[in-house]
């Protein structure tokens, strides 16, 4: 945990007459060097603007850094084509208008699903390479350099009755995780074009002109305070918070029970969302998140059953992992266990190695064994079994194909609980933006000269019950883009 | 609805340079004649403060005046020790601490604690009366002009594991609903003890100084603006927001689904929530509320078994009425079945008309005409039938006394779902204060001269899911007291 950053309080501007030199002076100064940082910065030198990028770290990265780089893309894409998927803009929207949540902005997600093929396009124009192969499992990314997964709930009830089923997860041509391959692409593309980089630069506090415009940044680098001029505007790109105790704590409560914050540890600190506040933006969605506890692969985890501490089924268990870990906290009050047989068990290929909380040669003693009381799980596996034999899931709609009896004993529980096991979380509240990035206070107003886009905003998504993996670095980069054209064409005002 | 109110952003404040001439000066000036209001301004009063309270409607009431009137007393009231119940500080402050739920604030659970007898006088003084009875039933309130009931989740599981139960729901001595009496009350005790009372005065719009500080509000009375000076501060108790469409909308999604709202029409709009917000208050707690579908009395139907959409229970039906209700939509995506037998069905006792979802001479044949997987509504009746013949709910703990076999056919299903019956809500956020009624800003500092309390405030209880009635006249009774008090003490500063 950062302890760096003690506070969940906003962080004060600094007024522009109280600084007596400007350090240097751009057109638009990107704060954070994460996807949203990088795509934002790359755009606006695209546009034309002087563009300064400040990283606090030594070099880029953010929580995308961190990340397997998975990148939500669809509409019909290049490698979506050759792996013989028919996507259009009307399905694409049919699903992501239900993935990204109940809270979410539709602006914003029309203007993604509209300009997805040319985000896409901007990706390899920055040397970001994507093979064209489909990758058929069940997995939170392929191992291998190939691309395209389901990555999301598409296949899953009641996703797949809304849109047709297709994959837009789009991992870049690397083996395994090619989160800091995109980063270094984007630092390449930046430095090659001629944009600034300034690593090493810690950023807490904006500068705010008296009519409350946002003009500048006051950066730390060399322990030394460094004020630069933004003529067109300051981009907030600082990533979410949940590397802040404090403000999880006093935002997220339920965030706060899950013991493995994703993301940055140097950068997610919620810096960027509380210089926002101080300079008047309202956060919103503050208490939503992404929470998951991957029990999946192995895939053959997905042919279990998902149940509370009554012995009943609740979700659909072949899910994205983050809406089955949000149905575990919110329908089960945090408490779940994974039923699986002697076949469907794979110790070695766990993703997260679960605690065993009862085995039994029969479910009846493992019902025994894990305090439920009698006959409760005994009647969901053989319920669920009987319906099983006919390949069917009539009271959860768990796809055919993981559907199969339990019928191999011993039987086991592992104990997917938040408390007794890894459940990882992120956070997916921020700043409120237009979809041109800029922010906006509590009364809706555009507060000039601010701007934000990826985690330190509230983006694309809005719901961890609804996510699929590649929003957050799909949104993040395509909202920094057009943060980035509206800071870019502010300049001049 | 009221639609004078259409926006659900905040009320921008007028400048006191702004203001011609002033109508009238006092030392407090309350916004809202609820019980809120009436206690701060009796308390403001008393302590010497020259107090004026400005009502919108031609005569005091809120919220107050459309409830039963129930006030949550405890620590050992007269009423408590007349009809043989011995409670304590200690017992009343941990099921306050557990029933305030998990985002609320432990100075203001404690203060109330320690503060409740005192409370209980106060109200006295004022001309309240409370008949020593208890009324030994599971209602909402008592139909007689008896006092006590278990107005909570006291005697249900798990709050009955944490603290001793007893009952602190004190109904005044009226026939069946007390609240216009206890606001009647209030408006003779302010009247008589020299307190002004402004009726048909709107108030929409704070007036603040240059420094910030709020000295006065703009009332329109008979069409004309009035600026009214408050040398200490003003107190804003103008209730919740479930009649503004737009911020139910923008901030409590789950109360938008609920059709009908609790409170009073023409006052809970939320304008003091957005007065606080234009002065610079933060609003949190927004997105809570008390949902709930009163399926009691009758109260055999607390031994029927509420099931959702696969035919599983999900929570133990003897809590309160709003937790049950909290629980079908987190727990049941908003969908539930009250499952009766004959002998428990008592059509004409319904407090709410339920639909019949279906009906059956066995369970199957309920289970096969609600549309349930076969078996599942079977193994769920049977299985709490074999248990209840031993007076026991090993799943969902409901307490012995509501636990017996169904077995008296036909069985029927009430339809309690959120979008088949009447699903009822009020708001519990409000402007974030301190227990002295001192409205916060985002970043906790305290905007001087401005206080708030009752629903207009975040106070004592923040979730439906642990709440009690007699918690919203109690709380914002108490600080708006504790308001009352900071705001005439500040009037020499």
């Amino acid at each position: 945990m950062s302890t760096d950053s003690s506070s969940a309080l906003p962080s004060q501007p600094r007024r522009e007459r109280e600084i007596a030199s400007w350090h240097e002076e751009f057109d638009v100064i990107v704060v954070g060097l994460g996807v949203a940082g990088g795509c934002a910065g790359v755009e606006a030198n695209r546009a034309g603007a002087r563009t300064l990028v400040l990283e606090r770290a030594s070099r880029g990265g953010g929580a995308t850094a961190e990340s397997e780089g998975t990148i939500y893309f669809g509409g019909g894409t290049r490698v979506q084509k050759a792996a013989g998927f028919e996507d259009s803009l009307e399905n694409m929207l049919a699903h992501m208008t239900e993935a990204a949540g109940p809270t979410a902005d539709p602006e914003k997600v029309k203007l993604y699903c509209e300009g997805s093929l040319a985000h896409f396009d901007f990706f390899e124009s920055c040397g970001v390479e994507f093979k064209d192969t489909f990758y058929d499992e069940k997995v939170i990314f392929p191992p291998t350099d190939d691309c395209l997964i389901y990555s999301g709930n598409e296949l899953a009830y009641p996703f797949s009755e809304s849109a047709k089923p297709v994959p837009r997860g789009h991992k870049p041509k690397r083996e395994g995780s090619a989160g800091t391959y995109i980063i270094e692409s984007l630092i390449e593309t930046l430095t090659k074009e001629g944009a600034t980089i300034q690593n090493d630069a810690g950023v807490e506090t904006l500068i705010q002109d008296d009519a409350g415009r946002v003009v500048g940044v006051v950066a730390t680098v060399d322990d030394e305070e460094r004020a630069y001029r933004a003529q067109g505007g300051v981009i907030l790109t600082t990533g979410g918070f949940i590397f802040n105790k404090e403000m999880v704590a006093r935002y997220a409560p339920d965030l706060a029970k899950c013991n493995f914050p994703i993301g940055n540890p140097k950068g997610c600190d919620g810096s960027g969302i509380r210089m926002g506040m101080g300079a008047g933006g309202a956060a919103v969605n503050m208490s939503e998140g992404l929470m998951t506890t991957p029990f999946f692969p192995p895939p053959t985890h997905i042919k279990g059953l998902l149940v509370n501490a009554q012995g009943n089924r609740f979700i659909n268990e072949d899910c994205y992992h983050g809406r089955v870990t949000g149905a575990i906290m919110s329908k089960a009050d945090g408490q779940a266990y994974l039923i699986v047989d002697d076949a469907l068990y794979d110790e070695a290929s766990q993703f997260v190695p679960y605690k065993i909380a009862g085995m039994g040669e029969t479910v009846a003693e493992l019902e025994s064994e894990l305090g439920i009381a009698p006959g409760h799980l005994v009647h969901t596996v053989e319920s669920y079994n009987a319906s099983a034999e006919k390949n069917e899931d009539p009271t959860h709609h768990k796809a055919s194909k993981w559907v199969s009896p339990l019928n191999s004993p011993p039987f086991a529980a592992l104990d997917l609980s938040v408390d007794k096991s890894v459940w990882a979380a992120f956070t997916l509240g921020g700043l409120d933006t237009k979809a041109s990035g800029e922010v906006l206070t509590v009364d809706n107003q555009v507060i000039p000269g601010l701007y934000a886009a990826g985690r330190a905003s509230a983006g694309l998504t809005r719901s961890g019950s609804h996510y699929a993996s590649g929003m957050s670095i799909g949104g993040g980069s395509f909202f920094g883009r057009l943060a980035a054209r509206s800071a870019a064409a502010n300049k001049d005002s």
